[in-house]
């Protein structure tokens, strides 16, 4: 074991074109490095998607590292500096895809565990591994399926540390201690065609939304907690018409997101919408789905060792987060386990050139040991 | 003269395939017609379109007989039960492209003005033909072109029937006294792009323009009067989105249009537009296309003649209307003459298997007949 152990086993791992749902042995070299030090593997593949379970200990509590080896297409290849699949340090920075999101972050949680069994090969609880190849992509056959196996033996994680790259100017400025639900609808408002001319003949969708649409734009849904800003609406698109001047279109297609708070549930929200569309008088077809429930984890022992694992290793008071993007941890959160992100810097995610900073690795590595021993260490 | 002068002429016109802007020798064929009975020929031709202003007499008043001999494009030839351009009678119909709109109406002012002239060779006033071949085009170098010609030289119209389909059920049971003004606006309402997990970062243009939009899908802009419907205002087209459900769009196009009457201009349609737009802070910009003023002639002269015509011929009490589309009417009205359309039943144009009853040719022919009797009899 090296001072450069973690960057080591990121090179190996970013050397795998792992463009979701393809894994390309990521799994494998983490799993031999996890079975060395006593790890029992399961994988576990569902339909085209290879998972990894791997669990050290019987006892509770679980502390649970969570993370996929799949990355987002590289996008064009002719804008990158070097191939996105043969990782290159320039300017203290690590390029390859998947070196912020997030195979740094497995590498390092690997390299954490090592120490940490190497200090205390009779830690307290279990250590496991939770990680996926589908997280960029459906989201259908990876964490989801991976819980759900657990759920059914009733195998539960305790608390879950999610390498997502959570931190956004410094290694360590931020942890996402919960993520805002996602509500999705794709709504239809009909109408009847018509000619321009002869408005009494034709029914404007347009026109006829026209005020619920206002009411939705203008609604305040919460106004979000401690932990969470306000339930936010957004209206990503809104299309009708055929492209001529002179004809009322005859429906109208919406899509629209809510991103909320614990203060609602998903079903206030679309109840809520309803009352407003009928009200209006709105003639729709409506189609929901929930690509995430929110989950919060307060402060306790997870967190608490995570601020402190933080502020030994970098100095600085960690901010916690309930802002951005869905993740996995949305899966792992309602088993009842505390779920924790906490990464390396998010700013070049899923770009061109994406890079970390080689100087970030062995703190977070660090940090993620320091929290084991804050959990595990007896 | 035979009782089928009107029915032979139209069928020599409909074997013209005379699509926008292409005339096919139709103002010639007219204007041989014209000329043996004294008219003065005048072709006008203005880029690639020809025109023909014919008149017989130089003093006032005039009645003008106005339309084109342009047919809009044939569609799909396989979807015709007959040759569009080889006209063809069945079951008591005459099919064939420009059959209703409008060639046998230039048959049948050409056989009215045959027969009156044959009547009355010293009759009052003039008769005028102004007869363009781009009616169903840009309507460029058409009759607003003819118009200029004439006003430069201060010749005026004191009527101008212009022979448009204007009947819905029956032969002269609608005709069309005046058209509303058409007013076109693109709108695009700007933005700022973004995630929808981060609104505050981003600036959603279906949202910044809700209120607005709703406040002019509600707003009453007259009450219209005894010859105009209330002005209408329809949003024919709105864009926004990127497809994705996760983005925030940057701007957001619409296209809309005022149909409106004589109670309001166009100057005060946009005036009261943007102070709307204003008004809930819409970052906009804004092109607006005046593509037709309303004009209104009130029943007078030209209206009483039309109507007395009418009941004469088919014992039918006609029914002034404004309603419909624009036609070439809105730029002779302009010029102080009082403008009428009257014609054939409009219920097959610009359709497959376009067809105009046979019936109506020689009633058509007469009515036009009397109108002239009407006005310029001594």
């Amino acid at each position: 074991m090296t001072s450069s152990a973690t960057l080591d086993l990121s090179l190996q791992l970013l050397r795998q074109p792992s463009v979701t749902p393809i894994d390309h042995s990521c799994q494998n070299i983490m799993a031999e490095r996890l079975e060395k030090i006593g790890f029992t593997i399961e994988p576990m593949r569902f339909e085209d998607v290879d998972n990894l379970w791997a669990r050290k200990g019987t006892e509770e509590p679980v502390l649970c590292f969570a993370g996929h080896t799949d990355v987002v297409p590289t996008g064009n290849l002719d804008a990158w500096n070097s191939n996105p699949f043969v990782p290159e340090i320039r300017d203290g920075k690590l390029y390859g895809r998947g070196s912020a999101d997030m195979k740094t972050a497995l590498a390092a949680m690997v390299v954490a565990s090592e120490r940490f069994v190497a200090k205390h090969p009779d830690h307290k609880g279990s250590i496991a591994f939770l990680i996926t190849s589908d997280e960029e992509g459906p989201s259908i056959n990876g964490t989801v399926k991976v819980v759900e196996a657990l759920e059914a033996r009733n195998e539960k994680m305790t608390w879950c540390l999610v390498g997502e790259p959570s931190s956004t100017n410094q290694l360590g400025d931020v942890v996402k201690n919960g993520r805002r639900g996602s509500l999705n609808a794709k709504l239809t408002v009909k109408g009847k065609q018509g000619h321009v001319a002869y408005p009494h003949l034709a029914i404007n969708p347009i026109h006829t939304a026209s005020k619920a649409l206002a009411e939705l734009c203008d609604t305040v849904w919460d106004n979000g907690n401690e932990y969470f800003p306000a339930t936010s609406f957004q209206i990503s698109n809104i299309n009708a018409g055929t492209g001529a001047t002179n004809v009322v279109p005859g429906s109208m297609n919406l899509l629209f997101n809510f991103r909320y708070s614990t203060e609602v549930t998903a079903e206030q929200l679309k109840a809520r919408t309803l009352e407003i569309l009928d009200r209006h008088h709105v003639d729709y077809d409506i189609e929901w789905t929930l690509s995430g429930l929110p989950f919060l984890t307060p402060v306790g022992e997870l967190v608490n060792a995570a601020k402190n694992a933080i502020r030994n290793v970098t100095g600085i008071e960690t901010e916690l987060s309930t802002s951005g993007g869905t993740s996995d941890g949305r899966f792992i959160a309602p088993t009842g386990a505390q779920v924790l992100e906490l990464g390396v810097l998010n700013a070049s995610i899923h770009q061109i050139n994406e890079h970390v900073n080689v100087a970030d690795l062995e703190p977070l590595a660090e940090i993620y040991e320091q929290i084991l021993e804050g959990l595990l260490a007896r």
